[in-house]
């Protein structure tokens, strides 16, 4: 089993928990039913599974062996993740998510609405994400694990959920106020996406095992950099992506505004013409491909584009650097190191 | 101790507990400072804390003797109504709550915003609840409570927090269509509010406490029927209150179209002219004081409004009966029976 066969089966394990969980979550309330079912669409409408992924693999490179309990909590994650996507999309009013109408938009379509189809669509997503964490909750609960280590994988995920709830509040509060300094840029990567992404459920995974102190901090030195890593290619497919691959918006983060490291590089050398740009264009609600375009330049020629692309190398070697010296097993280090490769290059 | 002392003691009890968990919290997540401290406003605004009531006096009435547990699981069914009030009032667009602005309302005005004032208020508050949810999980996980109890009760408050969820959609679902059955209001009622304000923090403390079969079959007999007079009274107040009193939106439950139980009947029997109005009125946008004052006329013209305060009283009747047989302590019996009064005969 090479690791990326192995990742691919991770990913099948958890959409059999997924599916299995939620029928039977839709019998015990058919009430809730247009509720699961969305949840259900959104949870295997092909995400990446990197949090289950890594989860597992932070497991089985403690030494962990016990397959269903670790699967289960890796659902967990990706219904908690399934919970973070909703609630963004309303946010952000993203149309588009893995190519497919969000929920939001695809509620606002629900038969026999007779007014404010658009506000029954953004509350009912709202509902759609409510149920997703709550029942995220219910998966890590029934996981089978239990102990000592069990509470510390608990510490580990209260932190994660307060985080990356913490993380998107910075987010929007930036595109809000239209700035945000290098310094705030980098603490939302961190909030919002690396500790969420890779970190944490790295480390859920390796603590059920009961990894040693050794094993633990050397994948938090190698997830750490990872994470950031992951929201700054984020960042760069947010306004160079091809919405065609990305499945995304296009143009979608330049028109919410978000205040990027990109943004924050670019701000800091921007010539004056540079800069009308920016205040111009970036968080228009009205930007239209051209105006994108001409924002584009400007990270390409302030060399902002540049240098969040070296960020991310530098973050990534990082990385492969901290797994080389990882006390784990050589089959965990190579999955690790697949997921790093993908994590820091791909266009999805 | 009266039983009415013992309830006030219930709620200094459980606020202590909020405001030490929400002050560790902020202080270990200062990004979340803003989110945590209206979180912390929330549930401290005067609420009437009836779930911790239910659940105290539950805990109680089954034998229960472990104050700190049971404060800490009742304050976890506080912060989880805090979720669900923040988010309730969001899908609603309610501007006041407890005589002030509600939470989005409140954040649209966080300082230094350059644009989208009430989009960014909306997407804060959408994430105060989430927190919320978040932070009802991590105080209930570590109550301190263990074992085959606590895996009960956790069934039970899944099985809660699915049911409010699925509620609040159905009732969203009704008042976007327009319509509903009075069977459908009915369901609404029982899961929205019924089981959520009533009887599953009754079944949750008992269970803490290790209920015998009969002590929660007696409980159940008094919590459904009293959790459904709660939900009516509700409808009523909706409609009739006073918001001077209710501290909510005037007339919110018509603009927003509602469709209660009131509705359902007065639909029943209106004549062509009442439901002209009904059809005009009900969900307005632009709803006025005397297009409501119609809406009043017809739930009392048709004795829709009759109909629904002897609902109330024939529910209230029936809690009361399932009191007197319980085989519970007289002083949970005592507090019981007033927390009914209050419930069933509320103007708040």
């Amino acid at each position: 089993m090479t690791p990326h066969t192995a990742s691919k089966d991770i990913s099948a394990q958890v959409e059999r928990v997924l599916v299995e969980f939620l029928d039977a979550r839709a019998e015990a309330l058919p009430d809730a039913a247009d509720l699961i079912g969305e949840i259900n669409r959104v949870a295997g409408s092909g995400g990446k599974r990197l949090r289950p992924a890594f989860c597992v693999w932070g497991y089985r490179a403690a030494g962990g062996t016990d397959d269903v309990s670790i699967t289960r909590v890796a659902a967990a994650l990706e219904l908690l993740h399934t919970f973070a996507i909703v609630h963004d999309d309303v946010m952000d009013q993203s149309q588009l998510r893995r190519g497919e109408p969000t929920t939001y938009r695809r509620l606002s379509g629900t038969p026999l609405l007779r007014r404010d189809r658009d506000r029954f669509g953004e509350s009912a997503a709202i509902l759609v994400g409510d149920l997703a964490m709550a029942f995220a909750d219910e998966l890590w609960g029934s996981s089978g694990f239990e102990g000592a280590a069990c509470d510390d994988a608990s510490t580990l995920y209260h932190a994660m959920r307060a985080e990356v709830i913490g993380g998107q509040y910075l987010d929007l509060l930036a595109a809000a106020r239209g700035r945000a300094t290098l310094e705030e840029t980098r603490r939302i990567s961190v909030l919002k996406s690396g500790r969420y992404t890779v970190e944490r459920p790295l480390l859920i995974g390796a603590t059920f095992a009961g990894a040693s102190e050794d094993v633990r901090e050397a994948l938090a030195a190698f997830g750490a950099p990872l994470g950031e890593a992951f929201q700054l290619r984020d960042d760069v497919l947010g306004a160079f992506g091809d919405p065609n691959v990305t499945g995304k918006d296009a143009d979608g983060d330049l028109r919410e505004g978000k205040q990027t490291l990109l943004v924050a590089l670019a701000r800091g050398v921007a010539d004056p013409a540079q800069r009308a740009v920016l205040d111009a264009r970036l968080g228009a609600a009205d930007l239209d491909s051209a105006g994108a375009e001409e924002l584009r330049t400007v990270f390409r020629d302030t060399g902002a584009l540049r240098d969040v692309l070296a960020s991310i190398e530098d973050l990534a070697a990082a990385a492969r650097a901290a797994l080389k010296s990882a006390p784990i097993p050589p089959v965990a280090a190579a999955a690790l190191a697949g997921l790093a490769e993908y994590v820091s290059v791909r266009s999805v």
